[in-house]
């Protein structure tokens, strides 16, 4: 035994559960209250109040933009969306592949990016504009080439949601289906320390580059437990079909043990505040699926109540997201990919304020295998 | 304030340090023994007396393999070797983007996986096979489209080691240099929880996929403070030039606050035992290369005794690994990408064991940011 390294092991709950692994400046949510904010302002007031491009700005400048500055970083970024010609060739490979998101981690892996150990910020910080610019680019292309379609340039004229959706449908949204997924990109860029915002900065504090931790937090991203896919929970609608069959279709998941998708969430005891500002988006853009929405949405929370009595169990962000970006005409394909697009801002900026940390992140695992060393047998 | 989260928080030194994220029956360091193992046999000795064959399915299945096991997981690792179809065509494109460990990514990226959180034991195994049976054909094509040769199949009457260089050099390699290279291979296939190995249970711990966990871990494995770049020791011998030099060089590195590339770890007191073992192999093979290295080691030691006393700096595996490649005609920039065609036996475990936890990994972070909620300024 190495008595050294046993005694100095600290023991903590299963997963780093409310470990300090790290301080951060760009934000913070506070479960109980049903909070979140994006470095001293509420997420949600940014989302009502402000565009895509002024919260991408505070996240990358730590404040929000003064008029010129806003048109200092649109002629920044406007360049570094269009996709660099050595993906350009390869595009259709990577589409037929994988899945939209796996696509855009094989692209993004593509790219040059320079370790940030050695890279001087102003360098680690275009790498990371330069992926957050190309992400929807990426993914929009992939979409069309996997529908039999044309992939469409960037159109520096349409904002970054209005183009998003331009290049992914091939048509001109109206104002309020625009402003409905602007609203969605901009609450969802961060959400304290998620699971694959974790797995960003464990290999940006290994001194790696930018699309390295990028490229792993997007692995994070796609995995069942990480939560966030707005697909999932439009199945649960699809699937109850008609306001007349809620009870038994809940009643039955519970009873098996399944959890019902778009209810519950890890950190929140309210109501999820993202949920609560795109319902409202949703009752505004109106319809059937809406009507069905909040019916099943008001007879679930009541169900719950009554099964799992006292777990305050309300709706979640997936739900409502999944409605609106529906809403919105996304295909439920690509209802991820747009998270993808806002969420990859929230990574970069932690993977920049993580590259000024020169302390690597690496916990220990204690040993709990057969004593060692057994002599080798004899090969036979 | 969310005084509920506030109270729960749990700190910890930085980077986790000597934090126990999970158990582990793979193996261990024990650093200051100078000794480590895979299950519960000194690696050392497995690399001494075993096959890297043997040695991989220890890690897969737990025991070292009776002869009618072995024979069964050669012939189910022979046809997985080949490089995929869907493959092919993209590598040229690949190979010019960027390095072979990046383009090792962006390969293993477009292979399809499952998430392991659906999918059965037996999938998780044979996806988590597939990978480390055809990263060496990828990475040695790579490096060959690159030098402007044509890839090499696989060869199936070849050993791992010697295919391996075979597919990078084009010629069948002598036993001697086969042997060495195929012990280091062994040497280095795990070594207690490594970042990049985290890394990929990080990822494995949200349900992902095995090719979303080993694609991450490449990304922390590139990263400067990673370890293991067996080419950075062999360009201080570089710098050096002759024995004369040692000194002179040796002083204005330290003088400077530099480290010098191949001594010191950061978790062997004692010499490393990579070192001694890769030290043993390369007087065997023998050359004017080892006798410098070994005046070289000497005196650096020395050197390193007299200007940071106390400190016990050793040679260590980069060293040592880095003179063995250099003489078994290995390309320096393969040197690394060697090191991943062994290591990715060791994420791929970790990955495995680690999809049988069902808790994901997640930290927190403290918010060190201005008080929350500051008003939104209304946008100018």
């Amino acid at each position: 035994m190495d008595s050294e390294i046993m005694t100095a092991a600290i023991e903590v709950p299963r997963g780093l559960k409310d470990v300090v692994v790290t301080t951060t400046a760009l934000g913070d949510v506070r479960g109980t209250e049903g909070f979140y904010h994006y470095r001293q302002y509420s997420a949600i007031e940014l989302a009502r109040t402000r565009t895509f491009e002024d919260v991408w700005f505070l996240f990358v400048e730590g404040h929000l933009p003064s008029p010129a500055e806003r048109a200092d970083f649109a002629a920044e970024v406007a360049p570094l969306r269009a996709l660099p010609d050595q993906l350009r060739a390869v595009l259709p490979a990577i589409a037929t592949s994988t899945t939209p998101l796996f696509g855009l981690r094989t692209a993004l892996s593509m790219l040059p990016s320079a370790p940030m150990w050695d890279a001087p910020m102003a360098q680690r910080r275009a790498d990371a504009l330069r992926v957050c610019a190309v992400t929807p680019t990426i993914l929009a292309a992939l979409h069309r080439i996997r529908s039999g379609a044309q992939p469409l340039e960037p159109r520096d004229d349409l904002s970054a949601a209005a183009n998003w959706l331009y290049m992914v449908t091939g048509t001109e949204a109206p104002a309020d289906v625009v402003r409905a997924v602007e609203q969605y990109l901009i609450s969802t860029i961060d959400h304290g320390f998620n699971a694959s915002t974790f797995t960003a900065r464990v290999v940006a504090s290994s001194g790696a580059d930018v699309v390295s931790a990028i490229t792993a937090a997007i692995g994070t991203f796609s995995g069942p437990l990480h939560g966030g896919a707005p697909d999932r929970a439009l199945e649960s609608l699809d699937l109850i079909g008609s306001p007349e069959h809620v009870d038994a279709w809940v009643r039955a998941r519970i009873l098996g043990g399944d959890r019902i998708m778009g209810f519950g969430h890890a950190v929140y005891r309210t109501e999820d505040p993202r949920a609560r500002m795109l319902r409202d988006i949703a009752v505004t853009l109106g319809g059937p699926l809406v009507d069905f929405a909040m019916t099943v949405e008001r007879r679930v929370v009541e169900l719950l109540e009554e099964l799992k009595p006292g777990r305050s169990l309300h709706v979640n962000v997936e739900y409502w997201a999944g409605v609106t970006l529906e809403l919105c005409g996304i295909p439920r394909t690509m209802f991820t990919p747009t998270f993808a697009c806002s969420r990859v801002i929230g990574w970069s900026a932690n993977v920049l304020e993580q590259s000024i940390d020169t302390k690597i992140i690496r916990p220990i695992a204690r040993y709990s295998g057969p004593h060692a060393p057994m002599p080798v047998p004899q090969a036979l």
